[in-house]
């Protein structure tokens, strides 16, 4: 619990490996027995987190075949720990060796090197996106339980790369329509825009950031933890735990500062079901904290990858102002199409962790 | 753990009081012993936080004297838990009486009661902004530690209030300048302004949100707990946590979405005392979850109150569709102002636990 | 979760308090909603672990008003933190004056010192007994809700002083039984000539220790998490985190060990009522760190007093050597009859805490 | 922190693996950086526990070949999560066939099938002593972090099998000595007694039980975090978690109690290097639940072991009486000398843990 690589009270995933080493992987702890479970199903979403899966992604090669080593017995959850894991195999240790030295600018390696004395400096040791792959993994297991048990649906996208925005219906999205393009922009006609941006800036070396917005449907009401785990709280602490990102928003978010109580408050109706629902949606589906069954939506800021093809100046670890001509290894323009299965697996993480809490004290 | 009444891991304070019960409080396990601190040093940040401090406010009058009951000897921490309360003495439950079956928007009555099947409806009971107390009592002890300690200054003011926007230089920044008005924000002419269309939002029965901005100088290199504690992850759940907030920024945040790699990246130099710097401050003090010696820099997005004094509709226990005349009981147009000393205090409580993690790691 | 002052992990209780501070009480969060509770239960266990109550006792006179501050409205728990504590009131700090600087042997006076660089010198402060009446307030809620959930009884008595051991048929005890003589031991007669020998010891200036045994009936299957929080391993942390505990043993214990495999086993066989149950039960409730169903069966060594009447050498801050003429202050010359309603107290917040756990993960 | 699979606060070891899935191991969390480790340091205990070692234990062949699949960089940790884990080779699941729809007596059979409504029969799964691997291995590194930071010694030894007790002067026992016999009695004579007595119980079908005492040399003064994480509570949690324990004694444990406070109190006295000692040491090298610097001494008390050779009846899961023939699958007739090093490895676990957790709080 000092060091924070366990995420979750109850559905508990610690995770551990680094971009070169022998394998990146988790432990889940606090799993429901007798949940259905293969290695297949979780192979599906890493596909979607994998490397090499379009032009517009790192040209690493990860087999990326998933490993179940404990915790399931003839297919089935059994209640004690599920250790998971992929082996790396396409590691090039060697590509890196001249940045053993070098502070990458607004990448890790300075931070990593004063907090520890050390670093794994090949690929971005843990630091690299690689460890991800982890968190998607566990992720694909958790969002297979909210499925199955709620029919809660986390359907992630890209709404906007740099200044090209989505026109998105939220009604209409579904996974099929996201993944339509590599893009994961429901918005056809938008994802054409932003596939060529990030084509175009590829070329010259140079990188781009946006937004993902992640809608919850079917959520169940009473999910949350107040005073200080109520839901928004911990989706957010889940979501800038992911690698490159600047922001976050539920509901209105920072436009909903700009609206008066009077417009911006979600009067409560009756439906024609008998169900208490809102008029509208600025509280994005949580109030003081729990959620109210109305969708759940954030937004997430990426920032521009930090790997750039361009010549840079910084410092070296003997202190000496340096110019590095170009980083090399493999990467990607824009993380956020990859970034897609991460979010969905940070928010299936934080959910499923919340209904066991939730169920422990009050159902 | 399972219920959310505790923030920090080594640092560790639980909250515990409703608006109408008994006392406000908490408990701090962990601090370090023999750090000398008085009841008047608490006291001052409360006063700072406290209802019926200008007009502003809301007229509640609670004289929030602390007692600390424990953990504190001879004017000296133990090392032992302690706990710190105001008791609660302005209270008129009976103002509340009208509400006790209805569910106001955008609050949390409707939550509330869902998720425990009962709630104290007086007051709002643990979701009453009264519960804030408790955080700044805790962050006011964690404030002094650290300013001690390493010199670090936490200072958090308003930059916006709906589309009036603050001009601030950050370096120019200092608390007798944010506590210089009665909005706390360090642009006088910008603070007038924000006054203005908060007393004039105010008697239109209305209410207004904005964004507080919080800057940390002189933080030590190396706090932040990779993978999933990453420094701004931390600060993005301790903020997040604070009520009617929807938004958390951290350096360029959304806007730094717009950038390319090569514009946002920030290079590295060596400073004319040899320290190691970087030239731009994109990443806000923090990269890849660890800070970095820069300033922390972050925005936090506040909604318009929920309690306002025009007509709305909403439903009851019983499910039917009412018209709420209008909620009385004492509350702020606009919780800005008097939220800035909780944003100081939920950072300086992430930020002397991360040291303390920092500190039995790796020192 | 560094300092630890907390107990449990869905029902967590934080204790608070020195013995000469202000108060003495406990924070409980996770608690479930809507159990009716009144301080008047609260107070019926605490009188029998109060001072006072026998000739066998401190003579130091605590009223134990028991004041709830928080979670509990309209006498029904609300899921949110509940503040419960007992204000000290006759204490005596000047008695202690002369113990300020002196070790006193088997004291945690030294090591306090050493590892806190500070110590509350008054009445023993965080170290004196009083200490556990937060135990205790909390112990009787979790009491409560086990007893009206589940008909679980937690049944702990004195059945040795010293070489005086009790005859016990464990199937006839009840509390009332216990509570029938002022040792907490069921045997009448072997009641007496524990109290005539503690009444002689203490009058010698000594002091005495023995054996609590607690029986647990009615526990329902399937408590316990392996491995490392095995229901048994639970029970030894939290009877072996009251003061003056030397020992723990589950079921067959110590003694278990001079049977061979084919004696000790618990052969299972099928009840009149179809349930499964064991023939012997030298496992003691619990079988692979998880309750069978079986009563619950332990014992926990208490060690003599330390504070005694009798002239001891020992060492004083100075680290010179010196004759503690006695010790004054007020204390027992036995401890267990007034740490029956401890364990008890201990017993139910593990027992209540593994049941929230496993309906977290199970049911 | 629901399920029980991790150990530690800041030490955090995470362990996972069934007897006859793909591996056994852990993750540990907030290892202190730039630690030298290797596979063969942890071999070397992991050998110690190890099936196969005499003709005493039970005759399963792994291999044991330790793979550190993260957080070590070129043989150094980075304080990233280690996950070391040993793959399961010599899995006979087949044997177990026979055993999957019976309950064997004192075995988790039964429990697990009602807690969790399923288990991995094949082996006994997660409960099998296998699981301790990991915990071996994660101790190993422990071990070495504490004798190199602080030249802390921890020796666990046999000191009774049955009747047969070892006569043993604390100060002369060292690590050679103990791993000079088959037993790991330090007292040649009993040891070979033991020995005799081991062999001649396996032939007749049926096991033994035991005591095994540890030592601490050499530990730093003030470990231990009161109130509910008193040291002597913790390592009684550690042990008590081991498989077939029922008992735990500190210092004088049990046979404490037949003393007075004057016979049992620990004198202080000032040593010729100046330094504050105990005449005695009946507290067991802690006081007040934290460490004095005296040697700390405990007992834990093992069971015999529930897999006998000769008929049993018990039950089956469709709740039908049954004669068990024999058990067969591989097993020790007595656990004992595999279990000493699984106590050295949980007493190292606690220790380190503490020393953190002291160093974060006061240090």
């Amino acid at each position: 619990m000092s060091a924070g690589n366990t995420f979750g009270h109850l559905f508990r995933v610690t995770t551990f490996g680094e971009s070169h080493g022998g394998a990146v992987g988790c432990v889940i702890d606090g799993c429901p027995p007798r949940i259905t479970i293969s290695e297949e199903e979780i192979e599906f979403e890493l596909k979607r987190r994998a490397t090499g899966q379009s032009n517009l992604s790192s040209g690493r090669k990860e087999e990326d075949k998933v490993h179940i080593l404990s915790g399931v017995f003839e297919r089935q959850t059994l209640g004690t720990p599920i250790c998971m894991l992929v082996y790396n195999k396409d590691a090039r240790p060697q590509d890196y060796l001249y940045l053993k030295d070098k502070y990458r600018p607004s990448h890790a390696d300075y931070t990593y090197q004063q907090k520890y004395g050390i670093r794994a400096w090949s690929g971005g040791g843990r630091t690299s996106a690689r460890e991800t792959t982890a968190r998607v993994m566990a992720g694909a297991l958790a969002k297979k339980i909210l499925k199955q048990k709620f029919g809660i649906e986390i359907l992630s996208f890209v709404s906007r790369i740099k200044n090209i925005s989505a026109k998105i219906d939220y009604n209409s999205i579904s996974l099929e329509i996201i993944e339509s393009n590599v893009v994961r922009c429901p918005d056809q006609e938008a994802a054409k825009k932003m596939e060529d941006l990030i084509i175009q800036t590829k070329a010259q070396g140079n990188s781009l950031g946006g937004v993902i917005t992640c809608i919850v449907r079917s959520c169940p009401i009473g999910l949350g933890e107040p005073v200080f785990d109520r839901l928004e709280a911990e989706l957010a602490h889940a979501l800038m735990s992911l690698p490159a990102t600047k922001g976050f928003e539920i509901g209105s978010g920072f436009s909903g500062t700009y609206l008066t109580g009077l417009e911006h408050n979600d009067e409560f109706y009756v439906d024609h079901n008998g169900k208490i629902r809102t008029k509208t949606n600025n509280s994005g589906g949580i109030q003081g904290g729990i959620s109210n069954g109305e969708d759940i939506i954030m937004n997430i800021a990426f920032k521009p990858t930090s790997t750039i093809m361009n010549p840079q100046k910084t410092v070296n670890e003997k202190g000496e102002e340096i110019l590095l001509d170009k980083v090399s290894g493999r990467h990607d323009p824009c993380v956020l199409p990859r970034a897609v299965p991460m979010v969905d697996a940070m928010v299936a993480l934080v959910l499923l962790d919340h209904y066991l809490r939730h169920k422990a004290q009050c159902l």
